[in-house]
């Protein structure tokens, strides 16, 4: 198989690209990185972790699409949060100790992910430290966006964040599918489907 | 003044002990952390960051407490969250460019903090980026906080989610003015005092 110059293939080539974003990774150390993941795809549907299991790995999404949810006491999946390309995912409680995972990760189309195990990351920033500096990146950046979350929360009304959410996320909210939308945004399908009919009419 | 035997002084010395819960940083280099950082004292009420004004600053809370919270259209303050000993806080997508903060913060009691601004945070990487380490895995717990507390936004109702509160933080809801839990829980003060006077008989 042909490799990029840098020995990366071209499906870990989207991660280094992301990690270029954000930090440099001295030339030699580039190639030391892509024996440290796991290359994945899964269906539409598909369950990359397991509530209830214990979770050893976190996602980089190469390509596609998951959401993270829960189950309810009545049996009905509550859809928390959504990752696409260019995030990582994971129960991140439970991922340093490889602990039971209070959230389910499925796929909600075709999906590529590299995968890395807590053990194995540990090992990768022994070997490349610098990495440190692309994690706390990152980080940062999602945990900014939960603020922004909480307050979007407090601030606007039902209809408001969904309106919020077609203005900052449009093509986003073509691609997942609507009752996953709706339950990420505390909707019934029905409801969604009526303001979504008042927002294209 | 009496310095401990490291060069921090008793102020800083609470950021170095969470600093070394998390990651190992070579003695040579610990006494080049203090003069990255300014140590500040606020009243309760008083404002470390004000919504609306450039954000060039995050914060590590040595002693006490404040809210972070937004301006409603009504002119009512909003809590979206809080932070205690040992928290870092601060507007974190306006932090990293200095961009005007969505956030005020502010002292819930007499509170001490070590301040540093990205520009500070940035020299300060370079010379010890095994920083790094601690900042990727401070904010990998604050995301994995945000996780949870998005499940119980989603779980539990207003009360369910005071008693997860209390259940939780019971030294936290003694000390935080009853107004600010009641905002950050989503309640009208009458709503909290009456369902406190519930859990307490």
């Amino acid at each position: 198989m042909r490799q990029t110059s840098n020995n990366f293939t071209p499906v870990t080539q989207p991660l280094l690209s992301h990690i270029q974003k954000f930090t440099s990774i001295p030339p030699d150390k580039i190639s030391l990185l892509e024996p440290f993941f796991e290359h994945k795809t899964y269906k539409k549907k598909e369950v990359l972790l397991a509530e209830g299991q214990r979770c050893f790995e976190k996602f980089f999404i190469v390509k596609g699409c998951v959401h993270l949810s829960y189950l309810r006491q009545n049996g009905t999946e509550q859809t928390v949060d959504f990752a696409m390309e260019n995030w990582w995912t994971s129960d991140f409680s439970a991922f340093p100790t490889a602990a039971v995972s209070k959230f389910s990760i499925r796929a909600t189309e075709h999906t590529e992910v590299l995968i890395i195990t807590a053990d194995r990351q540990h090992e990768l920033l022994q070997q490349v430290p610098e990495l440190n500096e692309y994690f706390h990146l990152v980080f940062q950046r999602a945990y900014a966006a939960c603020q922004m979350r909480f307050r979007f929360l407090f601030e606007f009304s039902k209809e408001e964040l969904y309106q919020n959410f077609l203005q900052n996320f449009p093509a986003f909210v073509q691609r997942v599918p609507q009752y996953l939308l709706a339950s990420f945004l505390g909707f019934t399908p029905e409801y969604l489907s009526e303001i979504r009919k008042k927002y294209l009419s």
